[in-house]
């Protein structure tokens, strides 16, 4: 594993709802010769699994209840934002002003639901939800490419989530199919041969956050990354939900 | 932007106190014949940082005061480790079993202070502080890999961190030199011309996760990698610390 390799891949189109993305996907792998090999991450990011999955919203047909007027007023964003981002949610973890943080019915904690305000569709104000189920996502998009290019791959949807403690956006999954998204390393000996106090990686979001370097910036508008060279053992049970820590474990929700 | 490479710098001896860090590396980059280009982005472990620096502490020289004894029975922990690590903290964040989660005097809010008790050195139990000034350190190395090699290069410090919200730990950057740690993408347009709503990338954090997919597995022993193809803007006064959440900002803590 001494050398991996970030590749963007070219020519992905402007995703729109109904499009077969497996389909776009494996059609802009071929027309640019990229050839997946053998235990290749494809890192997707989750807008473009979004679109494909026409999770638009138009804001104008949102009517705000009751809960969302009061949880707007309380973080001055729109209501009709608010209650599309409570729709998302199981629960409220902070209200600041402009900062609106709930638990996603994903389980993980983030800003606005993963909400996307920043991209039009058309006319109007269109908000842009999640996919339905991103490890489901994962796991189909896997299978298909398996099937077109006869190869093991693994898929990583990613995000891009702020932190608690740190300033700026970083890079993780929100779906994943076939590696281990949380990465026991507890069997593995350290360099003196004793086995790691510290075992727990959170392998597929260190993959969403390596894509992040090419696919993070919106302008070049690649939202596709094989990530190649990297050893890992192939795991069919393991999602990204497995990277949401249980509230019991949890010291600051 | 589109194809970015991770390579993994072979032949890092094990360091010990004293030892000369960018001149070890500079001799292992001129071993494995891995030149040095344009824009390349280093990112060390700080563990080979601390070694080199001797942030060694023996256990058993530690005399643990009142309040370390008292934190130490809430948390279940080695009275001495408690004494060491709160010796590193401007403050406790919280406490729970066998947690203790404490602000660094760095400025990162983390677990028992980045202190890592992991590895031995010799006879007897030794704690391993982070660095004394990582993002100094980063400066220093860097200036001396400039000189050696005659490229502008950047420097990234690593530590693997655990995150209130998700499991597993990632890699951050807990020091930095040459680019922007926070990048505010602000400026740039998104894929329609308009001007990206999230701005803040944790960029230097990005690095450290990627860089993390190739030294992060312990058995590996590869402290240094060097990540190339990154298009960034040098930046000679950013630092890692950076990417601290203000206080007033932080609505965890």
């Amino acid at each position: 594993m001494n050398r991996i390799e970030l590749i963007g891949v070219p020519g992905i189109p402007l995703i729109t709802s109904g499009d077969d993305l497996p389909q776009v996907i494996g059609e802009a792998l071929e027309r640019s010769a990229l050839i997946l090999q053998e235990n290749d991450v494809l890192v997707v990011t989750s807008k473009i699994v979004s679109k494909a999955e026409g999770r638009w919203i138009d804001l104008s047909s949102v009517t705000p209840d009751e809960q969302a007027l009061a949880v707007a007023r309380q973080c001055s964003k729109d209501p009709r934002l608010v209650s599309v981002v409570l729709g998302e949610s199981t629960g409220i973890s902070r209200i600041s002003h402009d900062v609106l943080i709930v638990e996603h019915r994903l389980g993980f904690v983030c800003a606005n639901a993963g909400v996307d305000h920043s991209n039009t569709r058309g006319e109007g104000e269109w908000l842009l939800l999640l996919p339905e189920n991103p490890d489901a996502s994962a796991s189909g998009m896997r299978n298909r490419l398996v099937e077109r290019f006869g190869v093991q791959i693994a898929v990583v949807i990613s995000d891009s989530h702020g932190r608690p403690f740190r300033l700026g956006t970083v890079g993780v999954a929100v779906g994943s199919s076939g590696l281990p998204a949380l990465w026991d390393l507890r069997g593995h000996p350290d360099l003196f041969g004793r086995r790691l106090q510290h075992t727990d990686v959170g392998f597929a979001d260190e993959l969403a956050a390596a894509a992040g370097l090419v696919s993070g910036q919106a302008a070049e508008g690649i939202p596709v990354v094989i990530i190649r060279g990297v050893s890992y053992p192939v795991d069919n049970q393991s999602t990204s939900a497995d990277l949401n820590r249980p509230r019991k474990f949890d010291l600051y929700r």
